[in-house]
């Protein structure tokens, strides 16, 4: 799988069992996550033959015998997660950070193919009114949802965003949606420009404490999102929090970085991770992609049908690119 | 100050102005500040000659014309801290990180001389019920209360404490007085036992993560407190925490340590730093000292007066002390 391997094949459609339901996929996007496993990162985790892909919209193909509340032609989104529901985590309530969480896609077989199978509970139900690209962005919108909700987010808050991703845009977005001023960093002139094209002030990580300095007349960022996962950002983060501020860290820093915990002290910064979503979250997201108020076509930069997935994959990998769907069936 | 130069002298008392008040010190505590001035960590903040001290208990002498509920004989402790007022903290009703906070007894004269004299808004009244050493202490249990309403342990948390100097010392005896579970880690073996002889479990840090696994049946800690200012703490901390639980950094990391921050997102970690006090905190820890739960005397290892300074601080020094006292006057 990894090393750049991506082959297209055929598979036999999976029965949904008495609690399943086959989805007939739309369009499924490249995550950050698809790219690190066709890098081959994740390899220990990822073992090929396997059918990736998580962020997807599709119709509701087939119920399983006691599935209540759907019915074939639904349309539908898929929060990726199977939890234990055993361990510690799921037992308090808090199961998207369930000890064994199996995300869908990654751990178990994907939405880069014409019919995926998966558990009823795992569906939300998508308005028409939304175009199925736009609702093809509801997970990457729930992880920005969830983000800005740990990092509670409040109209009028100065936050910035270091990182200027899908998923750092996102965050922005949802953010401005809340009311917040909001600034974000990106080393990349062409994903800085995406940004300026929202409407959104971006400028590169150089000028990030300057530009916050600016913003905020010197009192810094009530919250911080940190979604580069590089250790500049990891440095740059505790100088643009606010005293009492927040930061939440949103990457995966494959390499532990040095943090200036003495500014935790000095000023009570606060911290906390935020990992994927919850249901609340999800509702969230269609909510908002529904209302039309976040700039979601922008977000899209290529749609690519599912023959021409290594093209969507060099595309995504080249940042050049923002969000890259794969087109699976129209 | 630096270079472990410490003198004792005669200064002439101020008189107080209309808003302070003249204090008749009985005793002070030596504090970790106190040490780092008498290294010279601080020299840049703190320069010769300077009054150190700012742990302390004594009886009002004097009043400012416009000193209001205070008479002379009033038994007092000081929370030796002046704010500016002015500043996006102080703004926002959190004057304790203050950005040009004066620490007294660091920034101005402290309360190592009989005659300290200070505003009257920084006094907090003290039953007379308490002994006047176990009084002394109501500075550092003030820090300690503060650390654990930020932690906000609860009854039945799970809490562990890197470091059993006397404010992690403190920390572990407030928050079992909530009625957690706790447990510290400690490379030094004698403070080790003063832990012990208080029915504290207190490990090597070497033995901290199999102790913790066996304390917690594997859920690990709800709130982890670091308090030494060591980098191997900063790698522990991350690995004894609870999924979504809280780190509270108490300790001053002179150089910025290695953190974990993939442990942040993994598991929802939650981090915040805890600086000084505020007045509620002053107000919980008199009335905690006077409840007589806490085993305040055997958190005080010495007792020596004033023109024993420089055997005070090399008992304190030494680690084989907690919490040495001044006896300034009797």
């Amino acid at each position: 799988m990894g090393n750049r391997g991506l082959e297209v094949g055929t598979c036999q459609p999976l029965e949904p069992a008495a609690n399943q339901v086959q989805v007939r996929v739309s369009y499924c996007g490249i995550c950050g996550t698809d790219l690190h496993i066709y890098f081959g990162d994740l390899d220990v985790r990822v073992q090929p033959p396997r059918i990736i892909g998580h962020e997807m919209i599709g119709f509701v193909e087939k119920t399983g015998s006691a599935v209540e509340g759907y019915k074939p032609g639904d349309l539908v989104t898929v929060r990726p997660l199977i939890t234990c529901g055993e361990c510690d985590a799921c037992k308090r309530g808090h199961n998207h950070v369930c000890k064994k969480l199996c995300v869908i896609g990654v751990d178990a077989p994907g939405a880069m193919q014409s019919f995926w199978t998966v558990p009823a509970d795992t569906l939300h139900r998508v308005p028409t009114s939304l175009s199925l690209e736009e609702a093809a962005l509801t997970e990457p919108i729930a992880v920005a949802c969830h983000d800005v909700r740990l990092g509670n987010v409040q109209a009028g808050h100065n936050v910035a965003v270091l990182g200027c991703g899908p998923i750092g845009l996102l965050i922005a977005l949802v953010a401005r949606d809340k009311g917040a001023h909001v600034i974000l960093s990106e080393p990349s002139e062409i994903r800085r420009k995406v940004a300026e094209g929202m409407g959104l002030n971006c400028v590169h990580p150089s000028e990030l404490e300057k530009a916050v300095d600016e913003m905020t007349n010197g009192v810094l960022c009530d919250v911080v999102f940190e979604v580069s996962g590089a250790g500049p950002a990891a440095a740059a983060m505790t100088k643009v929090t606010r005293t009492r501020g927040m930061i939440v860290i949103v990457s995966i820093f494959a390499k532990p970085p040095v943090v200036d915990l003495k500014e935790f002290f000095a000023r009570e910064l606060q911290m906390c991770g935020a990992r994927v979503y919850e249901p609340r979250d999800f509702e969230e997201a269609i909510a908002l992609a529904a209302s039309g108020r976040l700039p979601l076509k922008q977000v899209i930069t290529s749609v690519l049908p599912l023959e021409q997935v290594n093209e969507a994959f060099q595309a995504a990998e080249s940042g050049a690119a923002m969000k890259v769907l794969l087109r699976i069936q129209s």
